[in-house]
C-alpha cells in the first residue's frame, strides 16, 4: 500500500478508463455521495464508469443514482470510496474485488490499507470533502447533481453540521454546493427532517426501551427484530435511533443495541467528550470514530448488554467519571 | 420610520453612548446572540451598553451573557434586535421603551416599522447575519465569545442549518465563526443534541398526541399544561415539539397546539412547500415566516382545533392538494 496525494490520485484517474467505484455495504450518504459524484465526474470526462454496492440504495438517496450506468463491465481500475476495511465492503463485493482495489479514497484514520494506493485525509469530516478537492484538480464542472451528491456526503456524515467532526472547510464546501445549485433545502427536509410513518412508530417503541446506568452517564436503547416487524420500519433510518441515548442530558456514553436477523447484536456507541467511542468499541472487537463507533456482539441479549456495560464502566472509571 | 443601510447603522452607533439593546420576549438564540454580540462589540469600543429582555435567558444560552453589565442606566440610544413588532418585546419592556426605539435591526419581512430607523435584511436567515456585517463595518475584533454569540444566532434560527432559509452566506458565516474560535461542537451538542430528562418525558407524551387529517397532509401535536406539569418540562424546548408533526412523511402542514397558562392556545404552524405557514397563521390573526409561523387562539380546545383545521383545509384546497 502506498499513500498518495490528491494530485496523484487525479493523475491516476486521468490515465485510466473502465473504472468501477465501490461503496461500503449498508450504504450511507457519504459513500453514495462520494461514489456518484466521482462517477458523474468520470463520465463527464468521457470515461466509462459505474458504482457498485453490496446493498440497495436507501430510497432517500435514490436521486443520486438517477441515470447512472450499471456496473456490468470488466473494470480496468477499481476505486473504493469511504470504505475503511475490506469487511465493510460486504461479502459478495469484497470477494470479487477486495483483493484488486487500485485506489481507496477515505477519511477514516482506521483505514486498513487494503488498496494499492490510498488517498487518506482523516481531517475530512466526510469522504465527499476529499472528492470535492479531487474534482477541482480534475477540472470537472460541478453540475447541480454533482453538488447534490457532495452535499449529501458532507451533511449526512456530520448529522447536518452538528457533530464535532465539522470544520470550517465542511461548512464552506456546503456553501459552495448551495451556490452550485444543490437543492439543500429539499435534501435537508427529505434526509434530516422527514420520518416515515413506520419509523415514527419504531421511534416511539425505542423511546420506551431506554435504560440508564451509572447515575445517568450511560444510556442504551434496545431494538429487537420484532420491533422492526411490528412497526414496519426498515433498518435504513436506524441512525436516528442510535442517536437517542446520547441526547439525554448528562449522558456521556450512549449505545443502541440492535438485534440482527442472524440473532447477533449490532452495537452503535456514541459518546460526548471526554469519552471515546472508538476505544469502547475496540474493546469489543469493533472500531470507528472518537464520537461514533460500533461493534457486533455474538452473545445472547443479556450477556451482550452485560459485556457492553462492563466495558463502558471501565472506560468511565478510567476517565475519572466513576 | 426610515430604512437605513448597515453603514448608516454603524455610523449611528459610533456617534452614540449609553446604548440599551432590547431582545424579544421568550428569547431565542438569535435575539440573544444578536444582542450580546452587539453589546460586547460596543463595550469593546469603549461604550456603555447593556442588553434587556422581558423574560429570563434559557439556561443553554446563559454563557452568552457571562460578565455582561446590568441594564440599570438611563439609555441615550435604544436598539432592538430581532424584534419584528412591539408586541413581541413583552409587556414591561414594551411599555417602557416601545415608543422610543432609535434603531431596529431585524430580518423579519413582517417588521412593523415601530423604530425611528430600521436596518432590515429579510434575506438574512438570522438577525445575527446582519450583526456580523455591522461588526465588520465597525471594525470590531470578533473575539471567540462574540463568534459564539453569532454562531448561536445563525445556527438556532436555521435548525442548525436544516431549514430552507439557509443561504451560502449563512454557512460561510458559521465557517468564519468556527475559525474565529467559536466552540461550535459544544454549542451544537448542548443546543441541538441534548434533551433534558423532563423534555424527553414531554416528547414521549407529545408523540402520543399526534393526530393526522386530510389523508396525512395535516398533522397536529397537542400539549396541555398538565403535560408540562407531569413531565416537569419547561416551555424553553418547545420548538422541538412543534417540529414533530411536519417531520412525518407526506405532511405538508404541521401544527403544535400548546395550552398556555391563561387557557388560550398558542398554535405554531410549520409547512413544507408549496404550503405557506405565514398565510395560514395570518388567517387566524397571527404571522411569521413562509415555513414557520404562529398565532394564538382564544377558543376552547375543540373549537380551536376546528378553526385551525378549517383554515388548513382551505389552504390545502387552494394549493390544489385536496
Amino acid at each position: 500500500m502506498k499513500k498518495i496525494t490528491t494530485a496523484e490520485a487525479a493523475d491516476a484517474l486521468r490515465a485510466q478508463d473502465n473504472i468501477l467505484i465501490l461503496c461500503h455495504a449498508h450504504p450511507d450518504g457519504d459513500t453514495l455521495g462520494s461514489g456518484y459524484a466521482l462517477c458523474r465526474a468520470l463520465l463527464a470526462m468521457g470515461k466509462h464508469a459505474a458504482v457498485l454496492c453490496e446493498d440497495p440504495v436507501p430510497r432517500m438517496f435514490a436521486f443520486l443514482c438517477d441515470g447512472m450506468p450499471q456496473a456490468d463491465f470488466e473494470p480496468d481500475y477499481v476505486v473504493a470510496v469511504d470504505v475503511a476495511t475490506l469487511k465493510l465492503m460486504g461479502e459478495r463485493v469484497g470477494a470479487k474485488y477486495g483483493n484488486r482495489v487500485d485506489l481507496c479514497i477515505d477519511h477514516h484514520f482506521t483505514n486498513s490499507g487494503y488498496a494499492e494506493s490510498l488517498l487518506l485525509d482523516d481531517t475530512a469530516a466526510a469522504a465527499s470533502e476529499i472528492i470535492y478537492a479531487l474534482l477541482q484538480i480534475l477540472g470537472v464542472s460541478i453540475t447541480p447533481i454533482i453538488a447534490e451528491c457532495l452535499y449529501v456526503g458532507v451533511s449526512t456524515d456530520t448529522g447536518c453540521f452538528r457533530y464535532s467532526n465539522v470544520t470550517s472547510r465542511t461548512l464552506r464546501i456546503a456553501a459552495d454546493m448551495l451556490d452550485l445549485g444543490a437543492d439543500t433545502a429539499r435534501i435537508n427536509r427529505e434526509v434530516f427532517e422527514t420520518k416515515s410513518r413506520p419509523f415514527a412508530r419504531l421511534e416511539r417503541m425505542a423511546l420506551n426501551s431506554v435504560e440508564t446506568f451509572f447515575g445517568g452517564l450511560f444510556a442504551t436503547v434496545t431494538v429487537m427484530q420484532a420491533m422492526f416487524r411490528e412497526s414496519g420500519a426498515g433498518e435504513d433510518e436506524f441512525d436516528k435511533i442510535a442517536a437517542i441515548p446520547r441526547q439525554i442530558e448528562g449522558v456521556l456514553v450512549g449505545a443502541s443495541i440492535r438485534e440482527q436477523k442472524d440473532g447477533t447484536f449490532k452495537v452503535s456507541v456514541r459518546t460526548n467528550p471526554p469519552m471515546n467511542a472508538a476505544e469502547i468499541a475496540a474493546q469489543l472487537g469493533g472500531g470507528g470514530h472518537p464520537g461514533a463507533a460500533g461493534c457486533t456482539l455474538e452473545l445472547p441479549l443479556d450477556e451482550s448488554k452485560k459485556a457492553l456495560r462492563t466495558v463502558v464502566e471501565d472506560a468511565l472509571r478510567k476517565a475519572g467519571k466513576l
